[in-house]
């Protein structure tokens, strides 16, 4: 049965865990297409894998089941957690990782996956990425009814962005992401950058006095604002690692004046 | 024709060559189903193939292609190998790669790949993972029969883990792998773990003991010994790297009290 | 429809924006079969995207579309580029990252792809990946013609390989790539190589007199020269990185007696 099925981990490739993990859902569903977001998440960061999925879930088709496997609390008490939305399924831990991405999804069911029916049949404590989030994702790509994996999970475990304050003709704000390019990712929507009349920026003790459209607006190596493909306003060196060359680090502060 | 071939090379992505690979895989069997394993063994370090395949390749589907590249000897008299196992076919050079999964897998045929007839027309002779490996995986998905490829091949070649010392009321073990997370995996089994009472680990100068179920039983950056999801022995720190931070290096000693 | 996309970028995965660029491609066709070559280009690096390509491409099935986003003028004048050849589709950004497969592939057709019918509805200035050559490929696996995407391109922007000089019965060439392994690729080509009669290598200050066929020619940690898997000469060390070991770096001269 087509269906697909994405994979985003921390697991890197080198072990063989992903291999594992592939290898359980096609022996359950040959039909299955596995699409690989990432397994390169900096390992055991949520809020990294909850920021790469909310980049890239969304623009899947209807249908689509989402796994994703962050997992430093595996064996401990944090659920097995199985999310129906509008358009998608998304299995996983219940340790917030789905956070970011249920700001674009309608959120319909949620699922506490304890039905050992659909576990592998033997299970390992520390790998339940093999053991149980990928025969779930396989079983559901096969039909199985929501409710056969377990009961409904009334509260699940959410991550929220730090807020933005307001204070005195200035927004200060955070930066919540630096990807790989070394862009810095702030908390500083699009919504709120739409409002704001003066521009100058300060992160670190650098200044920005416009937002730009593209890299291209400013020479090789300068500093640059504008609104990322994420919806976040975000600070950037064209053709270079503003993270690396700022030093910037996740937590930091961005401020607005407006 | 479908049919589903992995990948497990020491290649990395960005020079092309596992793309060459990908690409003449289906140019000859458009209808073959590739799934990564891995492209970032380490490169030329055949035994974390080895363990690699070991953990992934007996999840798959009956009749899966396991397709094997870390070659350093290519080009040397190390010659080309087909496995058929009872339930998989592994193809790649015959270097000890496929020694751990066959503690998996029973062996039912070996074949010295010498028939030209499945190579690529135009042969570099230090890529044997494109001219050979790629079409001969190709053209067994396509159903060619196993002894067109070539005669069989009475022995191969075997890499074997260490082995474990008992004396004196101790097992003295080795760790055999270092996983992405820095985890320490032994080559004490799940079966010599079985028969320990009394429990006291020591690597380098740390004392463990008990054997953990999950990482949650401990504190954040404490030390644990489990059962690992491979089988073996494992030590680790929760949310940590045991490796970094014990200083700990494949070969170094374990020692449990029996 | 069935239809082989590959991918080629300098994304990196962890922040999902390959994730978002395979979900448009999926959501427009959900019957493409997307190949991933590389999302590990270094950064912004052109010249390495298109020694990728030209060492990946050409082993594809004819009617593949392939896809090359490295990207550092995005959102300025350079154009989207949509490039038919005898037996390919390539698609990109206009910046010379088709330049190398070029040399292989013979050109039918290049359009400027500016008719936005065929781009994602809400586009970012920063993201042409996921906003518009995602979308264009996606659309012309399900048949859309060529002339559809915009009007007839007369001049694309191409890169060339560094010239070789030849001087007093020297060949001096250069460093053009260094791969994973750290092999040393010069723009000798197997044609200028197979005029040479005396044989005598200087990179750095090392010197070698003889072309191998194979690492195995010489014992671990040696240096040798060799016609390398995409055509040219190469420079290696046996399990080792001559990249690193020589200190050598692009540009690096090469010099051949002849």
């Amino acid at each position: 049965m087509k269906s697909i099925i994405t994979l985003t981990t921390d697991f890197g490739t080198w072990d063989g865990y992903v291999g594992a993990v592939k290898g359980v859902i096609l022996s359950l569903n040959p039909g299955a297409e596995i699409v690989d977001i990432s397994h390169e998440i900096p390992h055991q960061n949520i809020m990294a894998a909850a920021f790469c999925l909310f980049n890239s879930c969304s623009f899947f088709p209807e249908g689509t089941i989402h796994v994703a496997i962050v997992d430093p609390g595996v064996g401990s008490k944090r659920k097995a957690l199985l999310i129906q939305t509008e358009r998608y399924f998304f299995i996983g831990p219940d340790n917030g990782i789905f956070s970011l991405v249920l700001r674009q999804e309608r959120l319909k069911k949620t699922i506490h996956l304890n039905n050992p029916k659909y576990f592998l049949g033997r299970q390992a404590p520390t790998f339940h990425g093999r053991d149980i989030f990928a025969p779930v994702a396989a079983y559901l790509s096969l039909g199985v009814k929501l409710d056969e994996f377990g009961p409904t999970l009334p509260k699940i475990v959410r991550l929220s962005l730090p807020r933005i304050e307001k204070r005195r003709g200035r927004i200060i704000g955070q930066i919540i992401h630096i990807d790989n390019f070394g862009n810095l990712v702030s908390n500083v929507t699009a919504q709120e950058l739409s409002k704001i009349k003066k521009f100058k920026i300060r992160v670190r003790n650098r200044i920005i006095s416009r937002l730009s459209e593209t890299y291209s607006e400013v020479g090789k190596g300068k500093i640059l604002a504008y609104q990322g493909s994420s919806g976040f306003l975000e600070v950037g060196i064209r053709e270079g690692n503003a993270g690396l060359k700022l030093g910037v680090k996740i937590g930091d502060k961005i401020e607005i004046q407006i």
